[in-house]
């Protein structure tokens, strides 16, 4: 039997995995990230919430394979090297290397939008699949791409970002700095915008009831409620949304046309209101159309597992 | 010595090239296409060609190791299938097998511009790199992927479209059907409608001299002849279609990272004139802007035998 350990570093958590051969976690534990730490401090925290995982997991330190480790940003999964995070202020930090030396094992990193992808192909909603897309809708938008059962990471640091590809050439402004990405249409952030402006706009429509009178209590949800009422002003909302994410997809399949694309994040619960009208969006917009190879639009399964299975499963793939 | 044999099938020619270890173009020969006939005519007189240029050659079959092919429209590397060609009204011809039968030999087939992208990193602009994206600025617009040596074909049929992805959701119509295309915008065909428009509501610009006074006369080059002239309406369309050529490139580059962007097709004879544009606006959009890896925009340079060259390549080069 030999194990390895998944590492998803998140924003507000960092969670740590054993894994066994069948990607399944036997065990886990997790603690607060504090990001805003030096980075040496959060490596420190992170080596040592492994080396606990691997004690209380009583096994011998030689059935570990190495540990995985899923990171916010730009990474270069060549050398483990985080390239730049904004959420955690990180410019070139050396991730892998410094983690390696801490446990003395194998360790590699990549993308944490990578390694959920990688997740639901080894264990999720893609476990039938070689190749898979996973778009999260969150406060931003990840994406990662999983070709022949491999992460595809581009050939730099810096790639498989669809979340940063154009929808709208000089549209919405976007985080990184640039207009129109998709991004700036699916994220969560975007869809409590646009609801947001749709009530401003709309006085007598139904998402003020549910926001209770405050448009700061909109969130993810709140289009999607009004709209399964009937309220005109809220289908609007989510129409639009469901186009621009379909534009969004149709981009990832004319580019990558892998078997499945799965949608990921807070919004992904909205389940098969979105999954429907994306599926006969995709058939009817793709690239040579019905001649072309048409994947299947799905929801990822394995939420917050995703990110620690995708992470261990960077052991035993090549991911160049 | 051994050789293989490249062949670009073109609407309007085929030309077959003997092509040798290092890359380079020994013997070639050219028929008219005629397009309009069956597959299976086409086949024969492309199987006659590379017949014909064996026997001029004079070498031992033996030396041939095999015969690439380029072809345009949607094709699955996989098997050598033509899934899909519009200009050939081609739909499923196992092209593949067929000119394998015909010549005895290992035959792989591509699409075109991903063969000429090939070409360009074997024997051309790229030639220093194994990571390249072509972008074809033609009367369509195609777009080859090389990623580690290998053309990156997607996982299924029909990937690697860039001039597919959109840039304006909803946008001009392009000839897949949907709207908003990158094609649609920087294609040859995008160029004359917005130089045409740009006429039409300038009756007083230097436009009108350089078509003649006649519309009908528009090209690729006149607004960039015009706007070199110190023409203010040209300028603007070809400010206009720089930036959303950048547009493009910065989607490129979020997702593939190449080490190069290379521009190909009748527009890229403008050479400076776009790349020196180009490369600022790249540098200054691209994600992670320059902490991430920025790529230099070049122009292809080996025109017409690049697709010969990429083609034979495929021959030594795993396209999966």
């Amino acid at each position: 039997m030999s194990f390895r350990i998944g590492i998803d570093l998140g924003g507000t958590n960092i969670k740590a995995g054993i894994v066994n051969e069948n990607d399944q976690i036997l065990l886990e534990k997790s603690i607060p990230t504090k990001a805003h730490r030096p980075a040496d401090e959060v490596i420190h925290d992170m080596a040592e919430l492994a080396e606990a995982l691997i004690r209380e997991a009583g096994g011998r330190r030689s059935q570990f394979l190495g540990t995985g480790i899923g990171s916010p940003g730009t990474v270069d999964a060549k050398t483990g090297v985080v390239v730049y995070s904004n959420n955690f202020g990180w410019e070139k930090v050396p991730l892998g290397e410094r983690m390696s030396d801490a446990l003395r094992m194998l360790v590699r990193v990549s993308n944490d939008a990578n390694c959920a992808a990688l997740g639901e192909v080894k264990a999720g909603a893609a476990r039938k699949y070689a190749n898979c897309v996973l778009i999260t809708l969150g406060t931003g938008v990840g994406s990662g791409i999983v070709i022949g059962g491999h992460i595809f990471e581009g050939a730099h640091a810096g790639g498989a970002e669809l979340g940063h590809t154009s929808l709208v050439a000089d549209g919405e402004a976007c985080t990184c700095g640039r207009r129109g990405c998709l991004e700036a249409y699916v994220s969560a952030t975007a869809l409590i915008r646009d609801t947001h402006r749709a009530a401003v706009a709309n006085p007598d429509s139904l998402l003020w009831r549910f926001c209770g009178g405050d448009l700061e209590n909109i969130n993810g949800r709140t289009a999607f409620d009004a709209a399964a009422k009937g309220d005109p002003c809220a289908q609007t909302v989510v129409e639009r949304y469901i186009r621009f994410l379909g534009e969004g997809i149709v981009n990832a399949v004319n580019l990558f046309r892998p078997d499945i694309v799965l949608l990921g994040g807070g919004i992904c619960k909205q389940g098969e209101v979105l999954t429907k009208p994306l599926n006969a969006y995709v058939r009817q917009h793709c690239f040579a159309g019905d001649k072309g190879f048409l994947p299947e639009i799905g929801i990822a399964e394995l939420e917050n597992s995703a990110g620690m299975i995708g992470a261990a499963a960077l052991i035993t793939t090549d991911t160049e």
